[in-house]
């Protein structure tokens, strides 16, 4: 086994970003209505103008602006009503300087009107005329073709996550299928002598399998599928045919526990085993999370998270979410929550620190207060609602200063 | 139809807490791998401490700490090595003034000993004999019994969204399943004679049929489930008919489309009669979204969204998604964005104001750039990333101003 010494966050993500830059999703044509969660693999355009037709924005009448200017509610102007448009219908009515037509909203403004008067600021005279008292500007309460998109737009770029309202947007450009990245394939192996279904009757001294579920959820949360779950014992030949198994069809291989310097330690051996360049990462200075593997074998992403829960789930942000993202060359769309910090916060020094915060609404922002507890208990990551990082070599944050709250 | 004067959002809320209170959601007990982005139905307590042993954080040594209080690195003291502890298996070893045992990460501390020392500060001298170099503190490098949780701890409770990190205090507790609220059932009708497939051949006048799949996804998003999707032509027999069939197993039921003042305005009449209260809102003061409709009928929630794609959005947000997280008594989960305006932005006088922006990161905050494009254009909301509400009857913001961005 190589000896590697400990990491910065910094200088892992560098690392990674080297080795795992070969590594490529394939990507996939899918019906718009489920790409909601996914990332766009290509740029779109749209092939139309939205709206492609002059469009009112009111119920009223279309008209010449011109006939309306210097008209008041004690001065009107008589127009003669020559028809009017039917809904989702085309017309052949043309509109002069002294005719109108009827248009609903959204139906289509006839040529030769530039404006909608609203029907609030009209009189029906009779079925021929009507009184119009507002003096209207051309353009008014009218989209015009192309106004919203026009034809040869990007409406989408690659590496957007995609939302409803996008999913709005491309249908409104009359488009059916778009090209996302497929989901990264992960598996996730829990290693551990120890480590027993959750559900089951526990031996004394066995403790609950967390982090298959956790990470499963974690990864399912961002959009990978989890294509295999699994508990393995503490042994290099299990746990060697359980990775090289999971190698064939994954992009990911996640091996938690096993990753400590004791005397079971064979994560770093199995990864090595696999292939080059094995394991490139062996330690990273992080409060929790420090024995942290990377490695890359057959071309495939192999981590190796702490046992401890609290740990995986922190390297997991850190790194796998960090890799996920990048894996589907996402945009960074995960905000962060500035708040302030509610009391002093100490540094561990060497290592990055993650402070669990629980978030307290004000008027105009939030309030950051650590949450504190024996540490790495599970429970504490489950009532936080995110954590601040504090750097290495900081001297750690004081009260009222600003942080940026990274959710959980 | 009842004449109702528009309504400040405020009102509207209101009128819907009042009108909506009676309608409840099913609870059902899920596994919780499963429970991610559902909302828990009740209080979930721990049957069991967390953890159930004493657990060592190191590999090492159990000791009892006194025994190496003033040691240093050039003062060891020696203590005998009576056993091992294997990992996830319990032990009859006891350990007393100058007894130690190894255990490894994760592995029980046997009795008697109260603090590990950890392998990195002893020396091995021979099978039968350590020597310690460093002082140790009594509870170092253990976790005790039920520091994590106590047994009869609440891990969860009533109205939390269940995240992943969530799903890892459960499985810790081994609790294999929780109540948690159905999701709402809901039926998304959209109205108008011009609406076209589309994904078809449009004829010149017809307009794409964006708000069935815009508001389906904003639904799934938020973990309703989405059983009536249709479209309907602008006839009074025609929607009635659907919005009969849609609310026999629905609990909101929402019409898009045909809430103008019109001629060929039928939602609210159709509301209307399928039974008492029938509509209780038509007409709220907001910019995007003034006709909204709101109604109850047959025990059901019935909304009637403006037929404007981005109007019918910011309706969607503020009403819609508001009730949807009432339902599951959800507490407030979505957190908002604080950031620094980038421009003065004007309000509308007399409705609430929705002004989209795309957020910039800097330091330690963002910028929210004020977007602006052809009012309502669906291409500006899929830009945006989120949008700021301006009261009604304020000044609007000034550059450099505070603001809250509720996201997209």
């Amino acid at each position: 086994m190589k000896l590697l010494k400990v990491d910065t966050i910094q200088q892992v993500l560098e690392k990674m970003e080297h080795h795992f830059g070969d590594i490529k999703l394939d990507v996939e044509l899918m019906n718009i209505e489920e790409c909601v969660g996914r990332t766009a693999a290509e740029d779109v355009y749209s092939d139309y103008h939205i709206p492609d037709f002059n469009r009112s924005t009111v119920d009223g009448y279309a008209i010449v602006a011109s006939d309306t200017f210097g008209v008041n509610d004690s001065i009107p102007v008589f127009i003669d009503v020559i028809g009017q448009v039917e809904m989702g219908k085309s017309t052949d009515i043309v509109i002069s300087k002294g005719k109108t037509a009827y248009v609903p909203t959204g139906g289509m403004v006839p040529p030769g009107a530039d404006a909608m008067i609203m029907i609030e600021h009209i009189e029906e005279m009779d079925s021929r005329t009507i009184a119009a008292y507002a003096s209207t500007a051309p353009g008014e309460n009218i989209i015009k073709v192309g106004d919203d998109v026009t034809k040869g737009d990007k409406l989408i770029h690659k590496g957007k996550l995609i939302r409803p309202q996008d999913v709005g947007v491309l249908t409104a450009a009359g488009i059916r299928q778009i090209s996302v990245f497929e989901k990264p394939r992960t598996a996730v192996i829990s290693t551990g002598d120890e480590i027993a279904d959750p559900f089951g009757n526990l031996q004394f001294g066995e403790v609950r399998d967390i982090n298959t579920y956790t990470i499963s959820a974690m990864l399912e949360e961002m959009g990978a599928a989890v294509t295999v779950k699994s508990v393995i014992k503490d042994e290099y030949e299990l746990l060697k045919s359980a990775v090289e198994a999971a190698l064939g069809n994954n992009h990911i291989i996640i091996i938690s526990g096993g990753s400590s310097v004791g005397t079971k330690d064979v994560t770093a051996k199995v990864i090595d085993a696999m292939g080059e360049p094995g394991v490139f990462v062996h330690g990273m200075a992080v409060k929790p999370g420090k024995p942290t593997i990377v490695g890359k074998a057959k071309g495939k992403a192999l981590f190796g998270l702490p046992g401890h829960p609290v740990s995986a789930i922190i390297v997991f942000k850190v790194l796998i979410g960090h890799y996920i993202a990048k894996l589907m060359e996402r945009e960074n769309f995960k905000f962060q929550i500035p708040a302030i910090c509610s009391v002093n916060v100490h540094s561990s020094p060497g290592k990055e620190t993650f402070q669990m915060v629980e978030l307290q609404r004000v008027e105009k922002g939030y309030i950051a207060v650590p949450l504190y507890g024996k540490s790495g208990a599970i429970s504490l990551v489950s009532r936080a609602q995110g954590y601040i990082r504090i750097p290495q070599n900081t001297e750690g944050i004081n009260k009222g200063e600003s942080v940026m709250v990274e959710l959980l």
